[in-house]
């Protein structure tokens, strides 16, 4: 038997509730693997409703009976729950998200679930509560005894995956930070992880330039002769397919994107700007690295439309959908 | 009787001649406005022989001659010329580069021509043989009497127009040589163009924001409050249509792009990765702000593929067709 998904709730004022139940009415046509929530029974039944959606609840007890519960309704494991009330976060959906995430990263990591799910948080309301961690990927790290050093956010939608070597920091910082150990890293752990969650036996990894044009031999910046060049020879050396330093500008133009299986981004917006020009509402956010599969929708709470049946469930089907195929290849 | 175009060869080793070739066979097709080709009458009919196009050259020596020509064959001026060898840049041919180039922006400033279109050349090519200009653009606010500064690059395709802020430089020296003023400027510009040279009414400007999620409140960075907005501001208090700053990662996704007609982009990858993904191939490179119309296709001279009839020439054509758009608006 394979084991359920565990998906989190995401704060219950966001749109993931409602997601999670409209992913759950497509998961024939969409071919979903089953997936149980991690608490939330009343904040799921009360989001199917205002999205009009036919959902029954169903209730459960443990991860084995989600399977079979599956083809009739969503299952909601016992755990906590609380009021759901869109477009409103407070510190209690707050706790709720966080004891949902808690609950779900649990299943995965004692492997009573094949793979973990995470629903849109709002990092500053978690913060309020105490929640100490950047974001999900961190605490999700954390919980599988690891250091967020040693896992990889890659961003994947149906057109491109990208992975940012640098995250959360500003542009001025990019230059500082950027070193070729981060890059040799991180481009280490993305193509093992493409190997053993996507199945491609020899991942193309494409590095993307910092600087415009590549840098014009040096003309404009020097990180690329003397940062980026250095970690592409370590990784070859390695034996990974590596090519680069790419002009940014260009690697994502369609015939570009067919030469490569993955691009190695210096910044956040290198990689999220293709990504989302391409593939909104269908990116997913995938940790590579852990022992553990997680998937995330790629987009935020979006609390101004929650509860208004507008949120597209794109990327969270695709989330769940790319979990479930990443789990089955662990298995 | 309205002038025609002045079209540049560009580096004769490249593909701009062929294009041009290619671009003549389809300009019923593609409804462009009458063209002259400044100089070049043995590289254009030797590049069109190579491509396998039937494009006979008609050698005039007025601009007045060119609307007639243009119906049975390509346009020539008498001018500079020289041998064609696909692939194989040297001194002679950038050379005659520069010397097309400023045969055709002459036509221009002088209003023998009602636009410029500047073929791809090659900078370090130009360099050698004493051209002190960064690129084109330089060159041609200069014989318009113009600072660069008093003009803006702006790029065009189908989907999508954004004007770079900061050009030329390391991502390093981007937050360092970012001001409010050169933001305000580039976009009082941008405003104007669209209105003159577009028929725009009133333009939507949207600003990108530097830093990831624009600095999250400051946290990822302080640009956006300190820099950005005070531009964004000013230019509204001279009833200017900008937003912004937004986060540049979804600003250019489908449905964010219907919300403006261009978007002010920080550095020079954020502007042309979103235009390369989406309109590679059919790029248009236009300076606003000049007394002249100017476009130019938004590749290079790919030399690597000059004469093998690999080259796609939807961008050379879309430079043309824009150019006779524009300037039939200015008359």
């Amino acid at each position: 038997m394979i084991e359920p998904l565990a998906l989190s709730l995401g704060d219950p004022a966001g749109v993931g509730p409602e997601l999670i139940a409209d992913a759950w009415t497509q998961r024939e046509a969409e071919g979903l693997a089953p997936f149980l929530v991690a608490g939330g029974n009343n904040v799921i039944a009360a989001a199917a409703s205002a999205r009009g959606i036919d959902a029954p609840v169903v209730a459960i007890k443990s991860p084995e009976e989600a399977a079979e519960a599956f083809t009739w309704g969503i299952p909601v494991l016992a755990g906590p729950d609380g009021e759901y009330r869109p477009g409103k976060p407070d510190q209690e959906g707050a706790a709720l998200a966080l004891a949902s995430l808690e609950l779900a990263t649990r299943l995965a990591v004692e492997g009573d679930a094949s793979a973990l799910v995470t629903g849109p948080i709002a990092k500053a309301r978690l913060a309020e509560i105490g929640f100490a961690h950047p974001g999900q990927t961190e605490f999700v790290a954390e919980a599988c005894g690891y250091s967020p050093l040693d896992c990889v956010m890659m961003l994947a939608g149906p057109s491109l995956r990208t992975v940012p070597v640098t995250i959360h920091i500003s542009l001025a910082e990019v230059p500082r930070q950027l070193t070729s150990a981060t890059i040799e890293r991180r481009g280490r752990i993305t193509a093992m992880g493409l190997m053993r969650d996507f199945g491609i036996a020899s991942p193309r990894l494409a590095v993307a330039a910092l600087n415009p044009h590549a840098g014009e031999e040096g003309r404009m910046g020097d990180e690329e002769a003397r940062i980026i060049l250095p970690a592409i020879e370590a990784l070859r050396a390695e034996g990974i397919d590596v090519t680069g330093p790419h002009p940014a500008d260009a690697l994502f133009a369609a015939r570009n994107r067919e030469t490569f299986d993955v691009a190695l981004c210096m910044y956040h917006d290198q990689a999220l700007i293709p990504l989302k020009t391409l593939d909104f509402d269908r990116g997913v956010n995938v940790t590579l690295g852990l022992p553990i599969v997680r998937t995330s929708p790629d987009h935020g709470t979006a609390f101004g439309i929650a509860g208004k049946r507008m949120a597209d469930p794109g990327a969270m089907i695709a989330a769940i959908r790319m979990a479930g195929l990443c789990a089955a290849r662990r298995t």
